[in-house]
């Protein structure tokens, strides 16, 4: 796994930005308003590809080199795209091959971005000839310190040439039609392949209905999924090598976008030297989401730092309703990014566009090109917090010792299934069992079920649906050490082809947790059964929709019992004692005060609740610099103060300002801080 | 019309079972399995066509062998399937045309099932080769009791082949161009077609707006549905014709759908020997949904018994959500099958798959092999009880004197239609109806309008949207002889062409209702017009919503008036004496009060309310067996018990136990008693 | 701009007739009726092609001349018919690339009506020779009064002639690729186009995403619109060049269709001898829409009157609902559109269909084809009114003193905008201005933003989102001299190609409204904020929703101020003083309380307010007769009686009583006076 970081002195500030859209003046204006804002850092030349070859035969870098020039005299860092993400009018004209077909079978024609076929051999040759030609025009420039691949890859193609590109695949995974049809399950439905040929991409058009998540096989969508993420990742890889042709250091990113289903970002990020996204929440009371996702971003390379590669300073455009960051909001988002592991904190964009669909995005300067804006003034002040700042956060860690697995086959699989409902969202559970813990307070990795659990005292399994390889003995060292483990509902139903394991529900894991489950019901989500969870004399009764599996214990205790329908008084949340450690069952779709019931359960057994567990929205996160400092931070995503007793003694890095250990300290509303602790 | 029912000596129980998925050792097991749950009969085949001829030349019916030979030595009986109602890959590959072009007018590839265009040649010749080469080989083997054509069909095509053979259908239906347009009123929007080749099915491309039930022509758009019937019809008499050459007397059948818009089940049934289902209801509160079903399927063949051919022993997979089948669920809905006419229950499906998009459809055997679920043992234990029951109930007849009118053409007029509200739903309508009855306890025959009346005391006619033929007649036979008929709003306005009748509405039903109405009215369902119904003393006032015909009456009653509007105090149910009988318009989208206000007024006229009818879901049904015999089924659909009086003296076939009558009898929750009367 | 009405002595009344699809024993019927209802005019032929060119070479005008004839003969004036509205179906089977290409990308094939694409040679030649024979054969009957050209022009086709089409529009535009491309501002998304033909129509296949309003490029969008507009015109402008050549003085028209987004009427309007259009209120709580339906109608030809072409007597069947016209609303509507400035009154239809879609679609004559119906009646009763009314109004304008500006491109502009919300719909703020005025009783002239303002004290203009040419000069001129000018939230903030003004918002009107408004926010429906309105001691509190400007005054008093969030206290409302007059800025999506409080004050300030205004529900119009006669028509929309002081003195002309001015009147439920005052 390749790791790299760019190499800065402080947090990168500043984002995305496109003087190839306006005059020189601008330029100028431009400029003073960064300096005014401390923006050090531009990404430039993400939609670049019309600009720098207008034409099959000719490449023109004039405007870029002026562009990348006056970025270099003005002394920013550079982040510089190859500029793939949107191919030119003149290539769909003359390659019409190059647009996608979509999944009503639908040849596109020019327009958009992330417009190209991943599998078409003239998009893969020219892209990666622009890479290529991108970097060796630049590399020599020590301001650029990093290069930025296409822009959040994503969608798919069902065209010719991805069904041929498809088939080889499938010939590299299963070597042979009779593996393909006992994987698939073909005999069901008269669907045994006899050639290769008759395999076609799975689309409204073939194997589905209603939808891409409705499908007759989910053997085939599955690997077109798996596929479909292979065959970007490819498009990455071709620019990537181009690059390295010119330039062997200067760190190699693309943009991701958090819980993105379409791309399995756990087999894309051993291939970038380093892991950056775009943070849009879909709302504004979203900090547990963004937590989650910083985590699962800093979980795609071993717990190095990321970037935050885009933010909007205020709203977005293309929701159908945009409303603005409240006051505070961006800077207490930025810290939190910083919070769970970014180095560098970007925007989309520096300025507005003046046309086109993002011209009412928000941006850090306007339209009018004023500074004396709410959202200017507010970019300004955070980018002096970073100036003051300087490295501390630099290359630290998080000292997690709770892992949550997030599995992209498993969210596929359990999404694209026929029953037991398709009300369960794969987010929305393992949100839920995130957020218990981010609400306890305590540091999280969020990794892929390959990664090495022996570093953690609690691994937490929500909905993971498929069990591949060797992680149910995994699972099992970790309690045989002591450690705890958290299985959910719906897990351990099907192996890596989406084959039900024949075998007791929950399948691989059954015998870890010490159940079998006899039968499930599903409900309509106006269907509550309400459950009893009890340990020692604590006892609460909290909500389950949804899913209700029939648990039968096979050893297992039971914490939790259903309180109505037939199966009133049998277990929804069980403990099992295996090794040193507890195996948790939970059968049914718990409500978050269920959730959260049973991980303080949890994690109170291994003492990791953190210090302000009881206080509602104040995060707090955890960096371990490389020289060993620990840095707290503090994060109140209220509109109201708070006041809490410090746990430790050391230096607030904002202020400058002393806390010490057991001593009240108070947060703003929306206020932040980073303590440095005490040696 | 051909009648001939699988000759068995007691009800078979089984269903869907698909050994060819799995290897020998699972046979065994579940070989064992079915003796423990007394199954007898087993379905074959129904998706073999890749296995049975995996290449255009050739035919291997060695593992159809060995499952019919192992089936056959276990000592089950056989309902062999012909493969046919899913292709396989190399034919889609080979002649793209065999695979269904859409409404949205795009053809599709290789996938799911039921997928064949029912007009291409090659379908039509290699199944009906396929169903000859199946039915020469297994003809002789006495375990098979019937077989199974195809598999639910359905599903529309929209190719060029099929606008072929519509247009072959059309001519032959109107001989020449002037009739057609004149049946479709073409004058209408300059639609006058002059040669046959001008006519194109009506899909998303030519007529339709908003989707298959909006249709700038309505005259086209039923033809097309009528022939789409027609044209599967032709599907299933090409493989029944090529089964009799080599099997002259074992019956054939296909199973149906219940009430399923696509397919008029009444132009199919006579070509079927008998008729069969697969019972899917839409949710766990539908048993007067499955009652009026059975009846349907029940009238098809005059009252013939049909099978039960599939249903779920827990719960299905297709849809959002997934519930289970509660305890006693199962049993009761086996016996209300019984009870309604069927001489036999099947599921679907013996062993669940492991793999595509029916593994977590319910079944028999779970993917654990085990006997000791839930499930299972209900199974078995329903499966005890046909033992016991031996064949008392084979070949009973329904001795009804209620008819409710089912007619496709109508459901469809009424559906594609313009105006007057697309919230009125044909299924609803008669819903509400047959519901009444239901509540009231009596037997009902669900019949075409083209069904023999004279035996009928009640013809209930709900949203008989287009009349046909003699109907008008018939029905005034039955008040003649002192009978009553039921019609309602929106009934008579359009003839077999979809034109109105230039008359006033109701149409030809006019005379026998003594009505006219003037106008309608239609409003959303927010709105709610109070009708006051009075019958002598007796006086309630019950809800309508939807549609409010304006009646003048023409010699009838008024037996309720709306309460509000500007036409408060005007007719919403009449009646009018006609020969010795009555005959009733409601004229306004009554409730279900309302509806079954009415209908109990019909009934207790003719002194055939059930004993049980004011037992709230306590259901009754009589069959009477071919010596003569007389079975009362009661089943209790209330999870709480329940006591009535008995209403005659018998024996509970299910328990042996003497019933007194009027001595108190019991039903457990979901309870069941099947008794045999006193003669 | 050509200005010529149809030369009547009275208000023409009648409707669409189709003799074509009957019998004549039919036809005698149906004068018969005629006579009865005073219905003296008859639309003939729209949907004829069919029938009068029957193969590519023949045509025959056989029918037609008897319809006519009958007409004549019968006196009655006829509004003759194109016919091309619906082509027929050898044309598309002779030529596939008649029919249009829908959004989609799916070439149609022959169905429904308004079919045609409009850039299709074939299609053009053939309509324009079908005006040019019908005009030539019939241009001498003096009975025509006007010629009817297509029927409600609308909907879009993206097929490569139309393709062409666009391009060749662009070239005419803009010139040159340079131009275009900064139009568009192609800069962004690597859109740079280097040859024409690169050029797509914007469509799901392109630049769009979910649906018609949601693309990458709002330039290129507009532009398709404006195109596709265009197109039609110059099909209309065929035909009527072509009826030209032999009727040089009859008045020619098209129905329009009120607010109807595809067609940029006020592009059209110059080139119709008069406007006529279609009435179908959305629901039957209207008649405010259908006031500004009508004042925009009378306002695209300078406040010529208009011809209502249609409305149906009773009842829609297109939609999902189609409620009745209760008793007395089809007059009192018919009343209101010649309070308005309707000089015709005319229905669709006169005779209900017995076929197709619109069988069920109310007439004046029904299936039945009585006299003694309740809506037969209302229409004679309506007739009689209107022979005894005779000449009075004809030629009568409204003298208004206040206009509401009416966009099309802003209307295109904001909807297909990414930000800041899709829930903002142009006609709802439109809507909502023009309510304030109606309920304040004062005459409106909705105008294009070119009209001339200088006769108006009050110009309202509702979401102006595009600020074209010399407008905001013009408004200024307004306040110069005395007058009011109210201009809302997302207004002035794109010029004519959608770019971004760059300086603050409102743009161009910015200096005029003494605002700048710093940042914006957008919040789903559920939140509301309360916005304090204050007029000296005059103090409410109303609510804002959806959108949210910050306002940072320059140099413009506060009249209301946000009561919530972080911008509390700040300006939801102002008032610039400027010259003599005032220009007031609503920055909210105020309720219909708040648009009509800041209403009233700017109508109290001009005494402009009407002398009902604080009567709800009573409509109030004047009209000018060319005699200089006022007629001032009285309307009331409730089902209660209502009692008012007569503002004047004069006549009743519907019943020939005298209204004292000062002395109270009194109107029936849904009644109507049109008061002929005195001199």
């Amino acid at each position: 796994m390749s790791e790299r970081l760019p190499v800065t002195d402080k947090v990168p500030f500043g984002g995305d930005y496109n003087p190839e859209q306006w005059p020189v003046p601008v330029w100028n204006q431009d400029y003073q308003l960064f300096d005014l804002a401390r923006i050090d850092t531009v990404t430039l030349g993400v939609f670049d590809w019309a600009l720098t070859q207008p034409a099959p035969d000719v490449y023109d870098f004039s405007l870029l080199d002026r562009i990348v020039e006056r970025a270099t005299t003005e002394g920013r860092r550079i982040c510089l795209a190859t500029g793939t993400a949107a191919h030119p009018p003149w290539l769909a004209r003359r390659h019409p091959e190059v647009t996608r077909v979509d999944f009503e079978g639908r040849r596109h024609r020019y327009g958009q971005r992330h417009n190209s076929c991943p599998s078409s051999p003239v998009f893969r040759r020219l892209s990666t000839e622009l890479a290529r030609r991108v970097a060796a025009r630049y590399a020599a420039n020590p301001s650029i310190v990093a290069w930025h691949v296409g822009n959040e890859y994503g969608g798919t193609c069902y065209c010719e040439l991805c069904a041929a590109g498809f088939r080889d695949w499938l010939r590299r995974r299963y070597g042979s039609l009779d593996a393909l049809n006992a994987a698939w399950y073909t005999t069901f439905w008269s669907h045994t392949f006899t050639d290769w040929d008759q395999i076609e991409p799975p689309s409204a058009l073939t194997e589905h209905w209603r939808g891409p998540e409705h499908t007759a096989f989910q053997g085939i969508t599955l690997d077109y999924l798996r596929f479909s993420s292979d065959a970007m990742l490819a498009n990455f890889l071709d620019e990537k090598a181009a690059i390295r042709e010119s330039s062997p250091d200067v760190p190699v990113t693309t943009n991701f976008m958090g819980m993105y289903r379409p791309i399995d970002y756990h087999r894309w990020a051993p291939h970038l030297d380093f892991a950056s996204w775009d943070n849009y929440p879909p709302d504004d009371s979203s900090p547990s989401w963004m937590a989650l996702s910083h985590d699962l971003m800093r979980g795609l390379k071993d717990g190095q730092p990321f970037w935050l590669m885009e933010q909007t300073p205020s709203h977005t455009a293309c929701r159908d309703v945009n409303p603005l960051k409240r006051p505070g909001v961006m800077r207490l988002w930025s810290w939190q990014a910083v919070a769970h592991g970014a180095d560098a904190v970007l925007f989309f964009q520096l300025r507005a566009s003046r046309g086109a669909s993002e011209k009412y995005h928000g941006a850090v300067i306007g339209h009018a090109g004023r500074a004396d804006t709410r959202v200017f003034r507010e970019v300004a002040q955070l980018g002096a917090e970073f100036d003051r700042l300087g490295a501390a956060t630099l290359g630290a860690r998080t000292p997690a010792r709770v892992a949550l697995l997030f599995d992209w086959d498993s969210w596929w699989a359990l999404e694209i299934s026929d029953g037991p409902s398709r009300l369960v969202r794969y987010q929305q559970v393992v949100l839920a069992y995130h957020r218990a813990l981010w609400d306890a307070g305590v540091d999280v990795d969020v990794v892929a079920v390959t990664a090495d659990l022996s570093r953690y005292d609690v691994v937490v399994a929500p909905a993971l649906h498929m069990l591949k390889g060797d992680l149910p003995g995994r699972l099992a060292e970790v309690t045989a050490r002591g450690g705890s483990v958290v299985a959910t509902f719906l897990s351990g139903r099907v192996d890596e082809n989406d084959n039900a394991f024949l075998m007791d529900v929950p399948g691989p894991l059954g015998e870890l947790m010490g159940v079998r489950v006899d039968e499930w019901d599903a409900r309509g989500p106006e269907f509550v059964n309400p459950v009893l969870l009890r340990a020692g004399t604590d006892q609460v009764e909290v909500a389950s929709r949804l899913v209700f599996e029939l648990v039968i214990p096979q050893g297992a205790e039971v914490v939790g019992t259903y309180q109505a329908d037939f199966y009133a008084g049998t277990p929804a949340v069980t403990r099992n004692r295996a090794g040193d450690g507890d195996a948790w069952y939970v059968a049914a779709g718990l409500d978050q005060p269920g959730v959260s019931w049973v991980m303080r359960q949890v994690l109170d057994r291994h003492h990791l609740t953190g210090p302000y567990a009881d206080v509602p929205d104040l995060e707090t996160a955890v960096r371990v610099a490389p020289d060993g400092v620990r840095l707290r931070f503090l994060l109140n995503h209220r509109a109201e103060p708070v006041e809490v007793t410090a746990c430790a003694g050391g230096v607030d890095l904002l202020t400058g300002d002393r806390v010490e250990g057991g001593q009240p300290v108070r947060l703003d509303p929306r206020g932040v801080m980073v303590v440095r602790e005490d040696g």
